[in-house]
């Protein structure tokens, strides 16, 4: 513990701002023991959260269900659907200066939850799915937002997806990585593009504590160009 | 690892018996990113399978996604869907002395899997969804079989819709607990009703290690009997 309060830099890129990032999956109930889920482990996110706080920042981490541990100097609240991520953010977002959406949040939830657990039929069935908020849109719609930056998992044509995504929902930046069988979710290593207004930068592929700190390390000079 | 050793019982109750445990949840791919899930931790099988090679059972854990270590001497088989568990179990299963379906198997999976992830779009929308094998009851009308124990999660009427499923599919035994909040899934410790064609007992509540314990002597009783 010493070790690891010792390596929190006091004047780091980071220093004094506050940061608001998410994390991990979130899980949409079918019935009181089945779920939608998706494959985030949260390293992502848990990671972005550990570089930041080592960067001197101010962090609070809104984290879906995940086996990982807090990590040091962070406070950490669990949630685990998308509606209750989204009343998280928009409880916590007022005024900070950093808002880092790295969860994987359901696009979608089940339209009515059981609740008893649903008896096995042989029969086809059907899920009625309905939209989930779009939380990091409506972030970016809030009057005095944060600097925002929204995450773009795709499985094909990953720029050009996750551009039009940046411009559609508002952001200021977006960090897009391609998700498939050995990539992105699940693994240590990841290879991040980063799109912005202005530019665009490929980080690695590295492991995701590297790609965490020379992502921060960019959204702190976009920041403070922005004051 | 001497220590492991050691307490494994050459003399125990299963000396010399052959387990095939299934644990964990299984997951049903929606598309490359999401799946349907149930809230399994696998503790459960993974104590039985644990407590069986103490016992001086020889163990095969057939498991679906799970965070748990491998326990001390048993060999483990990874599995994801219930298709692959299913196949996994039908090519373990012969010459087995003892079958326990620890799984929390999907009743169904999607019919048609994305090979894409899915685009977000604000309309509702539905998932088509079709039955799974019953791996237990298959294995319980398979000629030469061994003596095969089930679970039955149920969040009400638990004694009465356990006792239904273990007759419709064939069962020895069966063990019912009630999930819900904070009973069953995720939890430490565990309440498990047993039942066989000519006994009811309750275990517990108690941590999983020791209604693993509990369980395996009844098992042990059982297979002896019949011999």
């Amino acid at each position: 513990d010493i070790v690891q309060a010792l390596s929190i830099n006091k004047a780091g890129a980071l220093a004094g701002k506050t940061l608001l990032i998410t994390a991990g999956p979130t899980h949409e109930p079918i019935d009181p023991v089945r779920f939608i889920g998706n494959r985030s482990s949260g390293r992502m996110g848990y990671a972005i959260a550990t570089a930041a706080a080592q960067q001197g920042a101010t962090v609070t981490l809104i984290s879906g269900p995940t086996a990982l541990s807090t990590p040091h100097g962070v406070e950490r609240i669990n949630v685990s659907t998308a509606l209750e991520m989204h009343d998280a953010v928009m409880q916590h977002i007022k005024g900070k200066a950093i808002f880092i959406a790295a969860a994987a949040v359901a696009d979608y939830r089940i339209a009515t939850p059981a609740a008893q657990k649903i008896k096995k039929s042989t029969a086809q069935t059907s899920l009625t799915l309905i939209p989930n908020p779009d939380i990091v849109a409506e972030a970016a719609a809030l009057p005095n937002r944060p600097y925002i930056v929204g995450f773009a998992a795709e499985t094909e044509a990953v720029i050009d997806n996750a551009r039009a995504k940046r411009e559609r929902k508002g952001l200021d930046m977006i960090a897009a990585n391609q998700v498939g069988p050995g990539l992105g979710f699940d693994t240590e290593d990841n290879c991040l593009h980063i799109l912005s207004e202005h530019a665009e930068r490929t980080l690695g592929p590295a492991p995701k504590p590297s790609l965490a700190n020379e992502l921060l390390l960019l959204i702190a000079d976009a920041v403070n160009e922005q004051h």
